[in-house]
């Protein structure tokens, strides 16, 4: 007999199945390439549907590609209530690390498998989720999938968008077999939890074990293009020149000046993308383009540090005679969870004892998505140094353990009615009817 | 009866070849697209080849691609004297201009047929050439055919090279039929000259109508690297990266001032080609990698611009222990054109009564390579506010004409004997035998 307060995951079994997915696209360095809908995606989705199989649950497609393994609630409750949530995903940045989304899928896995060992039935259905191209780093935007679903993207849109080579989503999705009958979106969710490494350092700092999360910042994309003149490199006299990437060293230097000046520690700039055109050896470029990935919790703040960033723009090209814009690319406000969500978190970690604080996530994630449809909640874990979108991004079996055990008692403190707190021996083994 | 001192080219004539060349590879901005190689460069190719043989000029084509339009030397000299070589080149930057090489070739062509049209023979054959891929944008190093003519290049290494998508130069010239049977190199040549666009401003600024080229400067071309560490875009506090983005920041400030501050006007610094990995937008990049083009006309002074750039990484990489490395990709040292070719084209100018200043070449040319295996020299006209290596690159058909005339006296002064001074009637109209 265990109590339901005593229950815990099989922290080997889900340490497992991350060194098994970290396999697909595994890189020498260590890191992942799982880039969304190629094929290392696709064998990584096929993993997860065997896993999800072998424990009996249904898995249906939608028609973006997100994947949902269903176990269903106790009889009682009518087939009609809407299922709990747990997930991430599974597609990585082009040098990615092995944790970032398969933490989360492998973990909300690892809860159900456990549920099923231990024989406890919920009210409510729960579903594994993997979220269709949470990375966004073959097909722009971030979070594809899961905004798709919420209804933030519209799926045509989202279906129609073209990687560096011209396919489209909607073509990579035939390709490797990901195109399921399932609508996309449009049903209620009951509350969607992820759990998901930090990929910062505050925990580590910290000394905690855990970060029950209130919320994530915000985010601005932009391109920011700066036109000079095309010149020869030869013949061409320097005080002749107007040369876009010597513009754009000033403004690179006065940018980050701004930016850590007058917005730490919360504020993040991060130029991921460059190029210069015509890109030939021998030509001053005509125009430098740049990614720009701008961050705070505060939307407020984000407006003083994108006028920073036009200041900082207007006064470099001033200098030189150039020319700067900088388009919108996407933006994502500061979200806020849902109290009970995060009430649900902070009283799991504290019922296993673990060390947690409050923290905004610096990252987007599904959850920001799913917020806008059903109560979310999101739980971090430390991760060596902080480190992520990197191929040397690690944690212990230890941290991926006690984050499993927080999403299990996150999700049990949210499926209504509660599980009566006394169990008998295994009604269900993994393999029996789900 | 024409005194060979009062010969004259067909300025209009030259001006519409200019033209219809112009279109082949046309970019709406008004310049032209005209990849080494491509298929593009064969239509430059076929026309500058019908041409010839309009004027009964025999074209060969060697096994890199060089063309050569040869009008015979008169019979008393043996067929065995070398060739006076007179030419440049039909491939253009990617987003190139219309005068940058078709200028050298075509007035080249435009010489020969001034001769015929006046019944003027030589005892020196007389070659047009067509130097294949002198930019070096599709496939590094620049000056490739001229270089492997030369045996500055070993012909296996440039047939071998590939450009962005792994086509090598050997399947290029086969794809476009352009490989032809003539050795490369290894035949005497008795001179050479080239007229070009100076592609800078100095004429311009001194209002003269001709550049008496004395040679041509050094240049260096570096790969740079800057090596920072990877990680995620929201979560990773700025204090916490290893930004190479920043670093490069800091080092194009520090890099271009110490240019401009140490070795102006004659240092030139460029950075052509910059890309940053993993080029994904929400993640810092581990490294940035960028061309390095520097030149001068002293060669001393080029290894202290070299210096000035390591100090400037080093001081860059320091700050925010980043890594950097300049890796060699090619160096030409600066050149002096023969004596006998810069004082023909000072007395061809001089006889035509242009206004003429020495200068030294900003930009590599085929002519540096020539000038490593014979008398080589260098005709500059001024192309409009110095620019070149752009689409808005321009000239004046008066300023084309200067060009062909400087041209076709300095040839006449590099043939031997000199021909007759006076003539009479044409002798041979084009179409005739050449």
């Amino acid at each position: 007999m265990t109590a339901i307060s005593e229950l815990r995951v099989n922290g080997d079994r889900l340490w497992g199945r991350l060194e098994e997915m970290a396999r697909i696209g595994a890189t020498p360095a260590g890191g992942v390439h799982r880039l969304a809908l190629s094929d290392e995606d696709r064998r990584a989705r096929d993993l997860f549907r065997a896993w999800a199989e072998s424990l009996c649950l249904a898995v249906s497609v939608d028609g973006i590609g997100n994947m949902f393994a269903r176990r269903d609630g106790t009889a009682a409750a009518a087939d009609g209530r809407p299922p709990l949530v747990l997930g991430s995903h599974l597609d990585s940045q082009p040098t990615g690390g092995r944790f970032d989304g398969p933490l989360g899928v492998l973990a909300a896995l690892e809860v159900v498998e456990t549920l099923e060992e231990h024989g406890v039935r919920t009210a409510l259905p729960i579903e594994v989720v993997n979220w269709t191209n949470e990375e966004g780093a073959r097909f722009p935007p971030a979070m594809m999938g899961s905004g798709a679903f919420s209804g933030r993207f519209a799926l045509a849109d989202a279906l129609g968008v073209t990687d560096a080579d011209g396919v489209t989503v909607s073509d990579a999705i035939d390709r490797i077999g990901y195109r399921g009958a399932l609508p996309v979106g449009g049903r209620p969710l009951a509350a969607a939890l992820e759990l998901h490494i930090e990929q910062g350092p505050i925990l580590e700092e910290n000394g905690c074990e855990v970060g029950v999360v209130t919320g994530v910042q915000g985010a601005r994309w932009f391109d920011l293009t700066i036109a000079g003149e095309e010149a020869h490199a030869g013949s061409t006299p320097l005080s002749r020149r107007t040369d876009p990437v010597a513009v754009f060293g000033r403004f690179l230097v006065d940018a980050y000046r701004r930016i850590e000046r007058d917005f730490a520690p919360h504020g993040r700039l991060t130029f991921g993308v460059l190029a210069a055109e015509p890109a030939s050896r021998n030509t001053v470029p005509g125009r430098v383009t740049v990614s720009v990935d701008l961050r705070h919790p505060d939307d407020s703040t984000l407006d003083d540090m994108e006028e920073g960033l036009r200041e900082a723009a207007n006064r470099a090209c001033l200098e030189r005679g150039a020319a700067w814009r900088l388009d919108d690319v996407w933006r994502s406000p500061p979200v806020r969870f849902s109290d009970r969500c995060i009430d649900a978190v902070r009283a799991a970690a504290d019922l296993c004892g673990y060390a947690s604080m409050p923290m905004v996530a610096g990252a987007g994630h599904d959850s920001v998505h799913t917020n806008d449809v059903a109560p979310t909640g999101m739980i971090f874990v430390p991760c060596e140094d902080g480190i992520s979108h990197n191929e040397a991004e690690n944690i212990t079996p230890a941290q991926a353990e006690a984050g499993a055990n927080v999403l299990l008692h996150a999700a049990l403190g949210l499926v209504e009615p509660p599980p009566a707190d006394m169990l008998s021996a295994p009604t269900n083994q993994p393999g029996g009817a789900a």
